[in-house]
């Protein structure tokens, strides 16, 4: 439980670096991140370095006592570097090529590009590698950010055909597994192969996920390069990248596996990503200053999964911030709210972006821990209390990591790519889809670990599968002999590897533990949901819906009006044959988790709770003040049983 | 009446092939669409033909006792074609050309692309012209779909000069027809004209409209081409395209006319559509399962028009498919109701899109007659019970072509294309108009034909004309010696064939038989709705409003509250000078029917009926429960006279 | 106190001139604007003048004893050019290059274009610059419209750099203004620097303030540059340009200063105006008919500003028009109304668009004061009634300009440019603020000069200042002396002229006169509204508000219902901390107005007044009927104290 924060010592004048460290330190302030986006200060023309600027903050932080994490520049390509090679630039999918003038201006694929990165990750980890200070390297910044990835330039088609010769060996099989003889989309050769953009209608699905696994691998290598560096000269160091929340476009899990980082970090923006997001105006509104009350959660616990158990929030929102369509000023507690919330799903650490805000440039308006005249802001204040909280506790200070939890919540990224690829529906969002179901969960006091399709689920007593496209042999052999209760969700088992419809209907393999076939499907527009109740609880379908068939000893648990199947069960597998109103997932995850043995209570409304290491947080995300479900005897650790809005309490069990 | 299916050999084993046959023929099909889309298959490298599989599968269809339809490859030009002439790739409005990948990608002006095509379909028609079996040939595939048409490329620009120096003959000539004058967009020679895409504001409307005629007659000396060959290789087949629904890029009266087809066939699908058009969202979520009752039967009737009276159902939306915003699956009994519609409106042939669900490629999420574990689908059972009854049945197993309506709609492409350059206002929809007042001749129980504004118009007793944006001289002769009843809408006869206001002001010629004049008109944004009621009936203008002054003779017969005219008449000419809410439309209808003697009931909601061969059909869209308007002593050879959602009776008068 | 008109003799009959003529000086009408967009007539091949059209249509009005204002007609370069010069087609941000083919295809920048316009207007200035009728002469025509300025053009890169050079000197000096070093966006040279289009994300805002100050300067000096030939050979003309309502693309007062023009022409459309600009849509279809109440007088007292007190409308809406999304006709009046208010603000001219409505190209279905059957139209209708009106007052044929208002409104270009690069919150509009508090002025019947920031304020006792981006200390000292009330709305004072934030914090050196803070800020989605009560009325924040600590003695005097301040003031100075809702911004008006001894009233809805040279006019812009406010013994010069809707009266005081 540790507190960081992100600072830029060239946008300051050197004057003011003693104080800022030392102002750091005393603020509680463990970690600082530097130098990522530094390029233009570190080698001002190619070949060129000038380290003694970046010497002399990293001793002036490190004589604070402060630990560091360098990040590499690779996110910001000088302008030399552009005009030297300006096939650098990433290109858009209806052909036009991207300026520099802002960040991100580099193209995932480009030859030249990686080679260049190598070169200035290897300079600057030469130099600070084995710096005592430095304990982590972040690699680049938010990979896969602002839309410059994909990149449709000659650079990808040329990797993407090695790509696809890599997977396929031979143009007949690429054909065969593509059904190319659809609308005569033969080729005859892997250099014939051309990107899937602009088709005059819908590309060929299995090009489309081609692509998208493509760039994700792509991505996945363009970093791997630099961490391949870093392992060599800063064999000490956490090795991280800082990922960004509800982002899709490459396969976090593989891309952690692939390249080994030790850590996985992430930016978490609560308010800006509630904006952002596929919610109803009305919850936009509601928890406009607060964040929805399960947004950063659920990146943390996926994170968490994607670190294999470690996670730091590299970027932490401390005010209000620049880049939502709205930015409203927190709520008072808020920041110090989102604090306890990181760590109670496990973060390590907290590091807030940034230290100051800076006056000028592109993110003048996101606010940091101090204002632009150096004075503390108010969510700097409540840093500086999370700070002191932590250090006057032992409880606290002395916390263990969380405990894995009983209920697993699988996301899949390679879903999200086919269900985008074919929504079928407007409005049709994969992602949104695990979202309700991890709120349900976490309405009903559940906590919940988030883990791929692939995690082994032999700890789990609920696993909870809002959809996957794909169901493997394996994954039906752990449901198999598994004792937990699995959840399905529709469009579960609708794909074959090669985006196809498996020969024996949906959900496929899953049929050999629960034995029903999906005739057909629909996609539903607004104001037209078909009803159903469970156990008294009334909704609809929206979104998708399935009409199902139940063979062998099949039991059909509830049913739309017109007598469809909308439940599904036989042993301990249950499959939900739509995309239900959100009380609905939540009565059919009651009733999972009560057969899984799980204890749930029905939290009041904002109010979630999470364990780590023997104490219970409870935070309040609502407008009314709520009552923390802490028994009579329970020990506060901070704050007590009654929460207003934005607060906090912690509490063990006497 | 009869029944067809579309069938893609080339995207199944052989080993299914004579199953497939055996099970059509069972089923009740008598004629099957194949080939379109196979020509990767039938020349997979430049000049290297390959019948032998086609060879097979047409005898294996042939031999099943199947009559076939071959469609001629040219709406998928293999990869081989488009790497040896990257030209043919068609050019969006901001000059950015589409790529290769999906189908369509051929610009129908390319030179090049018109000689391969020649090619292509020379051979085929060379080798199978002649088979006993092959009753139809069908060229391309929905020519125009997927804004591929019109193309601004360089080949386009050339047969443009070349068009408009047919038409003008001289430049002056054209500056002067197009009033060039104006913002000094004289040329001073045809190869100095441009397209009028990337213009910072409005380019000249007639330049748009020359523009649209232009493509619309290379459309049809696209489509020509292939129609001569096929002529001389296949004298004994019928000839014909497959059209789309609400599709208006080209001119289909000139098209049919130009290239002589000897059916008009279209592709039917009544969800997909209703979810497409302009249709308030209540509405479409109201018949989001059954599609809105007149949406097919606008294009049946006008399409048996344009087929002079032949008309086929080539592709029958037989479940849910893949295209639309939403698909939800049809409700229970549209499939055969959506059947006999189509044979009620005088459709030879319903052929349903397509035998089996594809599992892979762009549209695997389409149904079929059968899943894709070849199981019948609920559509395709649906098509089973169709087909024995009209096995079972003599009366329509015999039934006689429908006869003419007694009242006509006039369609006109020109004035979609005019108004579609000038809308005016935000919203106003030419087809839109004339779909509005179709359903409300429907509503109250009248058969319609649906003609362009050159038929003749003499066996008619009611005229209605929603719009016409130019009113040539013979029309107005016709008028003057009809005694049908004529209802013209607003902006009829506003403009000149050069794009211009008649000198005389609105509607131009239309004064000489009904003299007004349009002073000034006007487009309604939401919320501004003159009212007014006519006959009881309130209601208010939407969209469009005109002032008129009524000449000479000229009755006013219903006014707007401020008392400018809405109804204007003299003799059996009416003009209605606004777009009216539907009840009013209606009411108008309603009058000039009983003044030319035409009984009319307003049907329930939801329910249609249609006249063919002494028989009376009736649909129920709706979804409550309604009584057919048959008579007491009906002779019922489908059904009774209580009508069930989705369901179909048949009577004869006893 | 005159009426003109805009007459194009090029698209009529010859025949027709002279009948033109004659009764354009019968109708009152006593100047005629022509010859803008005829350059293929002027100049139809290359250096081939052809003058003797002009020669006879200036002749023949001349004769008819109207005076002229002849245009240059460079907004419209003839396609001979284009083919010439293709590069002097302008480029819009995404790269892609306009068409000939309407107007304004001409970029800016282009030192090709502008040495051709040089050309073709000394050629016309040479021939036509001392005919004694033509009293004005109109460069081009609405610079700026059609969003071709800017053109992201290489040269208006070109020109960027030695713009940029101008004003930074060194490229070091650039890169810390602009502080570059964010985002390692630093620059070698000049030449290095792009334009800001088509960056991944946000460019730096600085970056894109210099463009839009640059493309300012361009139009500026591109104008400039016909001015100057005009100089030369039309000594005693009115030079003259005219300018659009709402338009903001170039600074109009540096415009206007920088090369001098006589008078601030402008085309006023009240009713495309008001449905083109930010309003609810509730107020759009209440003022379809007539335009919002303020929609024309803004600009009146705006363009007023600019003239340096004289101001012609070049165009007036004469009747429906069609351009805006909806084109209703205007309510009955409206016309007449129009002209009234123009004189009522100070035109000195009203002239309309156009004389015939033109039967064919891109403007048909834009009315005049003739139909295209060249009978009056409705609007002319009202111009005639006003001609005689005039003709037959001394008090209106004799009115004197108006003097001075009391209270002044700065509006500033710069801040609205700075507030659209970086709005920060969707639908923050700056002129869209100024708007709304323009509104609550004249709704409590308050005269309004608007001004530049840069006006002297000795003279008024009342400044509003809705926002102002940067402060400098020359106002700041204007305030110190001044004894007027100042209202300084939210993001005052927010920015330093690099696009920074204030060293000190906002609102930077408005502290010296009023010692406030502004800690944070935010932007407010819908449903997201802080309440507040001033002085009994009731209201929230929209769209921005402000956490503000007041230092030394500032008074809060209304507060957020969350405590923080939402009016502070000291002295004579006031400080709105965020947007209000309308009625709150009217009370603190009415508030400050009160302080200022300003007498205000609260007028009935839709009913405005305007003094000037002794006479008021009042005007009803509402549904209902209303009475004036005039003295028991009031004079009235026209009309009565009853007004319809669309109704004016004029009184002096007894």
């Amino acid at each position: 439980m540790q507190l960081g924060v992100c600072y830029y010592p060239e946008q300051w004048p050197r004057a003011m670096w003693a104080d800022d460290a030392r102002r750091m330190a005393e603020l509680g302030i463990t970690h600082v991140r530097i130098a990522e986006f530094a390029w233009s200060r570190l080698e001002p023309r190619a070949g060129e370095f000038v380290w003694e600027w970046l010497d002399e903050a990293i001793d002036t932080l490190a004589n604070a006592g402060l630990k560091l994490v360098l990040g590499t520049p690779t996110a910001s390509p000088p302008k030399w570097l552009i005009d030297a090679y300006p096939e650098v630039l990433p290109v858009r999918a209806d052909g036009v090529r991207w300026n520099f003038g802002s960040r991100r201006h580099y193209d995932v694929s480009s030859e030249i590009y990686r080679r260049e990165c190598v070169r200035i990750v290897t300079a600057m980890a030469a130099r600070y590698g084995r710096h005592p200070s430095i304990v982590a390297w972040q690699t680049d910044n938010e990979l896969g950010c602002h839309d410059t990835v994909p990149s449709y330039s000659d650079a990808a088609v040329a990797r993407f055909h090695a790509w696809l010769q890599r997977h396929y060996e031979t143009i007949d099989a690429l054909n065969e597994a593509w059904g190319n003889v659809f609308w005569s989309m033969e080729y005859s050769s892997f250099d014939a192969i051309g990107l899937p953009n602009l088709t005059p209608t819908d590309a060929n699905p299995i090009h489309l996920l081609d692509f998208r696994r493509f760039v994700s691998d792509e991505v996945t290598s363009f970093h791997r390069e630099q961490i391949e560096v870093l392992r060599v000269h800063a064999p000490n160091a956490d090795l991280l990248h800082n990922f960004m929340g509800f982002f899709t476009t490459f396969d976090h899990y593989r891309f952690a596996a692939d390249s080994a980082i030790d850590v996985a970090a992430w930016d978490s923006y609560p308010i800006a990503r509630t904006e952002s997001i596929a919610l109803p105006e009305e919850q936009k509104a509601r928890f406009a200053r607060t964040g929805h009350p399960d947004v950063s959660a659920f990146d943390h616990d996926r994170y968490r999964g994607i670190g294999a158990g470690r996670f730091w929030v590299m970027e932490q929102q401390a005010g209000p911030v620049n880049w939502a369509s709205w930015n409203p000023v927190p709520a008072s507690g808020m920041v110090r709210l989102w604090a306890y919330e990181a760590f109670a799903h496990g973060a390590e650490l907290v590091s807030y972006f940034r230290w100051r805000q800076c006056p000028y440039a592109q993110e003048q308006m996101h606010s940091g821990l101090n204002l632009p005249n150096n004075e503390l802001s108010p969510g700097g204040v409540e840093v500086q209390r999370v700070a002191r909280e932590i250090a006057g506790s032992v409880a606290l200070s002395t916390l263990a990591a969380p405990a894995g939890a009983a209920t697993a919540l699988v996301f899949d990224y390679e879903t999200q790519w086919m269900f985008e690829i074919q929504r079928h529906g407007k409005g049709f969002d994969y992602q949104t889809l695990v979202f309700d179901y991890y709120e349900a969960l976490r309405e009903i006091g559940l906590d919940v670990d988030i883990v791929s399709s692939h995690a082994d689920f032999s700890g789990y007593r609920l696993v909870v599968v809002p959809s996957l496209a794909v169901i493997d042999h394996a994954l039906v052999k752990q449901i198999a002999r598994s004792d937990a209760q699995w959840v399905f969700g529709p469009r579960s088992g609708s794909k074959t590897g090669a985006f196809a419809i498996p020969g024996d209907l949906p959900p496929g393999a899953l049929q050999r533990v629960l034995p029903i076939q999906v005739l057909e499907v629909e996609t539903l527009r607004p104001m037209l949901a078909p009803a159903l109740i469970i156990e008294g609880v009334q909704g609809s379908a929206l979104h998708w819906r399935e009409h199902v068939r139940a063979n062998g000893e099949t039991r059909v648990v509830a049913r739309f009006d017109d007598a469809w199947p909308a439940v599904l069960t036989l042993g301990n597998v249950r499959y939900v044959a739509g995309w239900l109103s959100h009380e609905l997932h939540r009565k059919v995850l009651q009733t999972a988790a009560r057969d899984a043995d799980l204890e749930t209570q029905l939290l009041a409304d904002g109010l979630r709770i999470r364990q780590r290491g023997g104490l219970t947080f409870a935070f309040n995300f609502g407008a009314q003040a709520v009552e923390a479900p802490a028994p009579r005897d329970a020990v506060f650790v901070i704050g007590g049983p009654s929460l207003e809005r934005g607060d906090v309490c912690i509490w063990k069990e006497a």
